[in-house]
């Protein structure tokens, strides 16, 4: 659980020891429970200010990956999207979500409206931690869940209505699902389990992008009217696979730092062990989907190759500690299962999903929630569903009306005849790559 | 103050204590002392690897960024150049750059000559940190200041007296601004104030680059004998964005390892606030800057969108600690603000700068440095003035003479028939992209 | 040496102490003993992690360098393998490897079979350092030399015979080598010396490299029948810059975490100028290389230039520590001249070496191991030749039985038609970048 409360601690005792005149020695302890208590602090703000720039760094692997999965003519349009959801997601995690997240929830559905206010550095000792690293921490996951939207809904979307939608997803739908568990809203009673987010993140930047993906529809020439599929090849495969190994190495941060301590020797086992079975995940998600392809199309798709290590690591995320390696290398295999499974399965529906990011961060991210129980016995199956399906409904429903609401006054798609030119050309006026692109 | 000698301390405490032969108690309270100097030590030096090799990252942030920005022809070129420019860097501040900018200035206008002299890490105590990291630290950021310049004067350039500059601004002139002010020079004995560089970094950068681009000259091409300017596109948005994100993310490290320290409650917290303000001024210099160009243009032009967040993240580094939230989104907007209307402004002065540098260090550099006294009450705007200028106006003189010298000596300029070949082929031999070029 | 057994420490004198009831002032010395080692503990354990997540980042950078260095149409295929050999050698290096390698060797050839066993984190303190994040550092080296073979034999070679041979090196191979030094085999007891892997990683990735080269043969029109070699330019120069500059980053890792400790000054200050040292043999490298180049060629070679730079890394590998920055200036300045010179002269063995990972890795790992002894005299030249010869010897021969076997069995070579295709379309089925490719 990412609730931080249980660490406050009290930061005067040494002061108190001191004042009380009592003897060397025991002053002494108490003054050594200060010190202990500054290493801490530093430790654990360390922590959530590595782990916070891992996570951001995932905001650049987002970018790469969608822009190599894109063909040229909507690069330049997927990067604009990708550099200004980050910058929304600061603002509005400012603005209205930490609060609505984390403050005064206590079992409710969500916290407090208005701006974060950050305490004088100097007086930064409510917790052991920094508040402003804490938030650092927090803001970057919200920033994620804005990066999963965007490429599902890629090469077929206005860049304003995809960036009033971030505005509301940052500053409100994100904060409130995570208000329920994160900031011990009621489904943190009622005792739901998600350790770093394979629902609270994934899956609900998932159901965000499954919405928009249906009200918007699919691209044109992607299903054609005798129901064949039409593959769209994406343009730069090497930056496809460099947006991976951003991915992998920020969720190293991730799931790492959502241990949310490292000043004891437990919590730093902890969160060692946490990136070792966040690794093995990755593995053997890669090693699923390399060897499904090779058997069901005689050849290894790349796409899937990708798609097998982030689906492994969304799996990994909703409980990457208790498992055991070679439950992380089953969870995560089975992840890349559904990543191969599912990518067909959703043309089948004609949901054009651009990146894939359905098949990885909702239903990986299911898969990931609902399995916890296996390795940990505070959790319960059936808890996990109720969260779940409550999270899932409560992001679907707001986000289509949001979509739907977006689509009936600004609209949200560009003609037939801008989208064949490319969003390039259209919204942006600057081509990716004006002396590479053939059309 | 990037001055370290405060942190100055007497290791050797505790030893005392114990060979004084008092009681076991008293004894203790000496040994920890000794003990917490160890830790601090540890997460100061800490501190200045991870904040150098986040900043260290930046030379792959400014060659993505330029390889982005100029044209498939000269992309080997400007690869080469950055590279070349890091290794130059580190081997000049070690020859004569950190002495001349760190020993023994005392209030003057530099220090000594010859290499650094390094402790053996086993006697590497005379501070509380490592000084081969302080070293390490600040090299990165000496190297930070040439690869502003590298940018501006891209695509019609010789090599060698682009390397032949970076020596001299690398080994002499950024170290002897440097020292006026974090050397405890004289403008630090006056009460300049510059937390990390907006001037003694960026502008810096800016001023050689400026004096570079005057007496270059355009590109071929860049502006009509009828006055009319010629956009010339860059060749790759996708690297441009990654550039600007891996600015973004190494900005974590110039900004927030700059407070020089972690080892205390107080500080760990100030570095938290130091990750949160740059974040939050980068953000504000997106928004500005997309809102601003789809104002003006109707469409949001990603290349504002990326100097807009290197221009907030410019704008708030002079004083990343002091400002609340709200005020360094102001302060970033600002610079936002500035990039839009600076890059055409440039164009009307027929200076021929690349990739929007001047905008993005030079001038949201001399903002950030005079609106220091808005949240930093230690500051004063007329000596945030005098300092803007005097090192303006040293960087600017000195710059000019070199680039004269070396145009009237080795030639800076290839032929036009070079120029318009590119510098891939004449000068590197190696095309960046031979099978994707049109041209 | 990167045995870590000399770290073992007593957790349990603070409980002891505690329960022997003695007077305060003594448990509280033996309390506050073992709160010493959770700090130390921690701060290990954080550089094992760092260094860790620097390392594995090198996997990207060698994606990138060989995406770069590879036509365009086999820079899927590249992509695919860099990816998959990640994900082997991480499962790998858990399933055999990491026993093979680091259990009960004790002065002999090689240690036992089967899985590693992890302790339970919250137990997991029989070292000063977590189990978790020694694995997990132990790890990325691992895969580190199967990324070198990776780029020798791109162009060329079916994918599942190369991760067949992944398996093996990352399974079997690396950790028997590994295990007669880091595992404190008979190498060590001889007095062996390599910090970091000149050898043990670098030339051990080259040594299956070259033997691979070999028994695979060039590239179809590599070397003309009239002995010409004809130069096969790489599809991508800015990439093959970033997968550089990412290297150089992950270094300061890969040499700054082999320290294995940081919870002292007197490896704070280690740790801090092994990356001083790291930096400027790199820098050296990229000097040598731009100046030979340019006087050899009349041209800078860019990829002299990058190669240059991780050759001065590889250079200073095997020892980061003991020498002056003049040295390993020197060090790694050879190590640039051995990259320009060696090159060519592979060529006239016609060994055809895709992405010169030969040189660099191989000669330059030679080089920076036999040059130990000039700073370290604890080592001496004759063992570091024993040392060079006989992983050389092991490696090369189990290597090239394991690259035959597969030669005569599945088949390590596509047919001509295919090669001239290339291996995205053949194998991958997804072009790299479907609307730049000419052909």
């Amino acid at each position: 659980m990412k609730n931080l409360s249980k660490y406050t601690l009290p930061v005067t005792i040494g002061a108190l020891g001191l004042i009380a005149g009592i003897s060397p020695a025991l002053a002494d302890d108490a003054a050594k429970a200060t010190m202990t208590m500054d290493a801490k602090y530093v430790f654990n703000t360390l922590l959530f200010l590595i782990g916070g720039f891992l996570v951001m760094w995932m905001a650049a692997g987002f970018a790469m990956l969608e822009a190599g999965l894109v063909r040229s003519k909507n690069v330049s349009m997927q990067s604009t999207k990708n550099i200004a959801l980050f910058a929304i997601a600061g603002l509005m995690f400012w603005i209205t979500g930490y609060n609505l997240m984390y403050s005064g929830v206590d079992g409710g559905f969500f916290g407090s409206f208005g701006p974060m206010q950050f305490p004088d550095p100097a007086k930064d000792t409510a917790n052991e931690y920094s508040a402003y690293s804490d938030w650092f921490f927090q803001m970057v996951f919200c920033a994620t869940t804005a990066s999963i939207v965007s490429g599902t809904l890629a090469e077929r979307i206005k860049i304003w209505p995809f960036l009033i939608f971030t505005i509301l997803l940052t500053g409100f739908i994100y904060p409130i699902t995570g208000s329920w568990e994160w900031g011990t809203g009621w489904l943190d009673k009622m005792g739901f389990s998600d350790f770093a987010g394979s629902t609270l993140v994934h899956s609900v930047g998932g159901w965000a992008a499954l919405s928009g993906a249906i009200i918007l529809g699919a691209r044109i020439g992607k299903y054609g009217k005798d129901g064949r599929v039409n593959p769209i090849p994406g343009s730069n495969m090497a930056l496809a696979t460099l947006g991976t190994f951003i991915l992998w190495l920020g969720w190293f941060g991730f799931n790492g730092a959502s241990q949310l301590a490292i000043g004891t020797i437990s919590d730093a086992a902890s969160v060692a062990k946490i990136f070792v079975n966040t690794n093995m995940a990755a593995a053997a998600g890669v090693i699923v989907a390399i060897t499904m392809t090779q058997i069901m199309y005689k050849k290894i798709d790349i796409t899937m190759a990708l798609n097998g290590a982030l689906a492994g690591l969304v799996s990994i995320t909703a409980e990457p500690l208790m498992p055991s390696v070679l439950q992380s290398i089953i969870i995560g295999g089975i992840g890349g299962v559904i990543v191969v499974f599912a990518v067909p399965m959703l043309d089948k529906f004609k949901i054009d999903d651009v990146v894939g990011a359905i098949p990885v961060h909702l239903l990986a991210g299911i898969w990931g929630t609902i399995i916890v129980p296996l390795s940990n016995s505070d959790a319960s199956y059936s808890v996990q569903a109720i969260g779940i399906v409550s999270i899932g409904a409560f992001v679907f429903i707001t986000s289509s009306i949001i979509w739907y609401l977006l689509k009936v006054t600004i609209g949200i798609r560009p003609t037939e005849e801008e989208e064949l030119l490319g969003m390039d050309v259209v919204e942006i006026g600057v081509e990716a790559y004006p002396e590479f692109n053939k059309s």
